[in-house]
């Protein structure tokens, strides 16, 4: 097989796109890919300032490495989450890539800064492990881009992970995820805006991007995350992904494009947002959802 | 494991709704599940003639052999499709069940009365062998019913294949699919009343029925669906209801409930019914897909 756009002997085969590609056009073709996303959905202006979701896996460091390609002002925010050995090692590898790429990386200590750690934390709180990392990361993200004053959150899902949530939420129907289901969350009120510039690449091409540009990244999966549902999506869109390749952009990108907005019934979410009593972040509550997790989280 | 129903030992358990029944109490809820789909949606009415499509497969004859019991007036339409041993043996299971019935079963030869079989039919006409087919079975049984006085075509599509026929839709996100996709549709000029009163069971339970009512079926899948896009469907959401019983289920009426409306753009698709020029059915065009695929199957 030949690289599609310089007909070199290709190293890596991309079938939804029928395409091969040799290592520079490769690379080349990745870029192009994040480029085109970030206009098409305008997720980062000029002189923004954009702060990335650095967990020490392939796609958020194939995000930094491609940003700063691309001559974007990325820093990194690494979130240590308690999880044993996971933790240790993945933050070892955000750190040798800020150090190699004189890149900043800020870091947050759930244990140390917060007091609980993912797995004892949603034990005592009695919440599915997943579930209070999300909401952790959403809190931590948006609150370390508010006070470093960054204008954008960038995040490393990829279109493996947002085929699979829109797998979830169409399987449940849930009108309001499906609504709210963008690769770019404008701004409002104490929320910074959220972007995933990776949603036109596949998790074998963050992989494959970072192994050619010899970017070291943790490769085990979260421990917490085995079984979890999200992954029996992964695994049931393959098995139709292997017989069709495309059918997972055509799924996301058709939602977009033809059902999204659909959903949309007005934007009660937001209707009756006010100020936590705790940490200030906008809830539709007296206090918000992180603070309740780490109350009962650390009691 | 005990049933639910009178507590007696249970010889099938039914996971996606967490309960066991006895060969009596599980003929008895295959019943009411079809009773109350059939109220729900309105699908048949007092002194309605229904005509079942009649494969010999457990699905249409487990429906037939339910809406006997229910007392209403149901004859079968057994279609020969001259797919070789598979149609002859299907035939000998449906004429056997209306023999053992006393029900009405008409008949209709795809090679004998139209003049093509579906293998070499579909290969003249470069069609895909199950789109032929689908085309064929919704015309011929459509005409059957206007010609013999029917109120109402029912099939045997039951939750597997509605949940399946969804997922394809959703992965294309084919709004006009998606529209219609409902499991009544009333009659218009032209059309009869089509309705599919299984949707509450799944295809294990609809062999269950069968096997504890001593229905003879053919089991054997028809040779030409082999790896087909719809079994692949239903593959991978079978992965997904393996670990959380009742996935589709509540994917297929959320959709019913909650989703089905938002892609109802006005009736596009009826707006320029006029009578097929060879056969009167109506069409959107001169002359009716049917008749197209006739012409070019049998030259």
């Amino acid at each position: 097989m030949k690289c599609r756009r310089c007909r070199e002997p290709a190293v890596i085969e991309v079938r939804r796109h029928n395409a091969g590609f040799c290592r520079d056009c490769f690379l080349h073709h990745c870029r192009e890919q994040v480029r085109k996303t970030i206009d098409d959905f305008d997720m980062i202006g000029r002189g923004d300032r954009v702060l990335i979701a650095v967990s020490g896996g392939k796609d958020s460091l194939a995000l930094w490495d491609i940003l700063l390609d691309l001559d974007i002002d990325a820093s990194g925010l690494y979130l240590g989450l308690g999880i044993g050995d996971y933790s240790d090692s993945s933050g070892t590898y955000a750190r040798g890539f800020a150090a190699r790429r004189h890149a900043p990386l800020l870091e947050v200590d759930l244990p140390a800064d917060v007091g609980f750690d993912i797995p004892s934390g949603a034990a005592r709180a009695r919440r599915v492990p997943c579930s209070a990392c999300g909401l952790s990361k959403r809190h931590l993200f948006n609150q370390a881009a508010l006070d470093g004053d960054f204008d954008v959150v960038a995040t490393g899902h990829n279109l493996d992970d947002e085929a699979a949530v829109l797998f979830g939420n169409v399987l449940r129907w849930s009108e309001e995820y499906l609504a709210r289901q963008l690769p770019v969350l404008s701004a409002s009120d104490g929320f910074v805006r959220k972007v995933k510039p990776l949603v036109r690449l596949g998790e074998r091409e963050t992989a494959a991007y970072c192994v050619l540009r010899g970017i070291d990244y943790i490769v085990e999966e979260c421990p917490m995350a085995a079984g979890n549902k999200h992954l029996g999506y992964k695994e049931a869109l393959n098995l139709v992904e292997d017989g069709s390749p495309g059918t997972k952009q055509a799924f996301y990108f058709g939602f977009l494009d033809r059902a999204r907005a659909r959903f949309v019934d007005g934007d009660q979410a937001k209707a009756n947002l006010g100020p936590c009593a705790r940490c200030g972040a906008p809830t539709t509550g007296d206090v918000c959802a992180f603070c309740r997790l780490v109350e009962r989280a650390t009691t």
